[in-house]
């Protein structure tokens, strides 16, 4: 039987012409791997409009796993994140002017909520292909949080069976040529989501593998 | 009547001489400010032994609130925490050569625990007084987090009168005279982390104020 | 006999309110340590004009040293230059509006002029009382080389007798309240260029020390 | 008639396994690109033998341009140096266990050499492919730096029709799995690699466009 990813991008944020995690997935979108495809959906770079945009999403493509993807100016690597945490708090406003401080993403749930993705499996395959990769224990507090906790709220309630997470993605080169700051080629992360993408949707458990951050 | 903060500072760990969390809390063990008292305590860098260390000084104290704080080389400023995670996942062996994988640090316990600090106001009053601070997302998943979600844990279940949570701190001059890496001056620590405990002594509610990341 | 040792400091530039270099040197103005004074005085972050103040005042103090003093946000130590380099190449205008690219500082001039200060002892010394401080063998191609060139030339042509050099300071914490940089308190900085003043006055060899960088 | 560019590339050094410089520049070793030919020659991580040896394979193989490569690790973007200076200060030992403090390269030698390479040039001809690039003005003090230095040194005494240069590159991705550090893909740095090879090639002179840096 035939699997599905879906995979979300953001649109640019934040004063950047493009945003990478919307280039990566819509390079993506319908790509067949083996029995796997992949389905692309840009989602706001709002608060809870992206949220809303996703299960939307969710429910049409009733993937077997979904993947947010979100652009994390300054990092050096690929990150899948491991946990998302119940709060808004804005330190630029959101695509529609909107700045939560220290509101939470779901009224009355959860403090935090895990990452149903393999995110170990995930980290290990991309350095397998030399892919600079590790995971992260913070998706921050702006809308990329936001997406992740509220997916994982939505699959936590409504589809337990779906696995589901977010993977932040370091600038690409296009936008640092005037920035001190890391990049990975567009290349390099279309080819890192898509073995997450796979990894996603071959791999139900993950491996006890050295991961963790000293803070 | 009189208030009490409680300080917990752990032993040097990772191939470090000292620990400048240990330096700078005793540095202010017994200080009294207006009818403030700082007490001090030693926690091993070990997982369990730390919380449990920490928690017989919480019930022997009686304190108003307990700041546990640690060491996190390569920060630029003393930032509290705003969130404790439920997972231990040791990139480097423990003081003890313990090193666990993807456990919890307490079976059952939930995902997260928020600080119970006043950890907004803390940042605003250091960077009143020229300090560099700035709220955290993520205390790691070593002892440092382990620690915390442990005292959070403790404080919710059997002490929820008692404010509680955990500053990370940069490394101190000392210890950078033959690394690339940013270091604040103990007394600068010192006089943040003395300014934070009277904080947290007088200020149950914290402010609304900008103090969040986009990732 | 009485020495003298000369410090320049920058005005503000680049959109920052301060310069760090500019309110270190006046606390050092007129400050006197056993046999040595210290002079200070404010240079126009200039092309040109900056050589020129700096040379009347080095006509008119007559100093055993002059230290000209730059910030370079970003970094994490007082760097003494090693060499000064014959380009101007402006990423930035300076506060007159002139923004030369690939000119020389002095037409006909050497491709380089080193630092005839004592940089290692001086970094040695800023060492011993926990300053963090390291060699630096770039100024960079802005005001900063163009003044310490400028100055290295008039002294080898004019004034051979008077030691000469530069030092680059990190920002002060006052200007990383919302910036992602390390920082260094005012204080540890006044401290640093106080006692490079005195090793400059009273050190005429430099010690043969490990200094370098590997790139 | 046919041009040639000669790359030098070194052995590893400072404990890495491999080198990206020698690997990226064994790539190209014989690659014709329209009338370019690229040759490549391997040189030790040794002070004065990797001049020796760079000299050595001018002489042979009488190339137009000659563009040293070396790694550093930490930097962002492939960086075309743009003076060399007559310092050796060794912050390892080379890997001849040489570890020479403040010595001149060239006995009697002008304090820098200017690279002869279109510098800018060739970072603009990267950044148009998406190349991260930007000119560096400091090739540090240790085994690079003495090459560059050195075959700057040859050149211009005897054979100053030839143009010449360094260029330091990044880690790449292998090197970084278990490092916080940036890095760029083996195929990028030799794309860019090729491209400077042909800029060098082609080009007499630079253009002017900023280039520098405040510090």
């Amino acid at each position: 039987m035939r699997k599905k990813v879906l995979l979300t991008g953001f649109e640019a944020f934040g004063g950047e012409k493009i945003n990478p995690a919307l280039e990566a997935v819509r390079r993506l979108d319908g790509r067949k791997i083996d029995d796997i495809t992949i389905v692309a959906q840009e989602v706001p770079t709002v608060f809870h409009r992206s949220i809303e945009t996703a299960v939307r999403a969710i429910m049409e493509h009733e993937p077997d796993a979904v993947i947010c993807v979100g652009q994390a100016g300054g990092r050096l690597k690929i990150t899948p994140e491991r946990v998302a945490i119940n709060i808004d708090d804005a330190r630029i406003p959101d695509n529609d002017n909107q700045q939560p401080i220290d509101e939470p993403v779901v009224a009355g749930g959860p403090a935090a909520l895990w990452s149903t993705l393999p995110i170990k499996r995930i980290v290990r395959r991309l350095k397998e292909e030399s892919i600079p990769a590790a995971v992260s224990n913070t998706a921050g507090t702006f809308v990329c949080n936001h997406l992740f906790y509220g997916v994982m709220h939505y699959l936590q309630t409504e589809a337990s069976d779906i696995r589901g997470g977010f993977i932040h993605i370091p600038y690409i080169h296009e936008q640092t040529a005037d920035k001190e700051a890391p990049s990975l080629s567009l290349d390099t992360i279309v080819k890192g989501l898509e073995l997450a993408a796979v990894t996603a949707a071959n791999e139900k458990e993950d491996i006890k593998e050295v991961g963790g951050a000293t803070h």
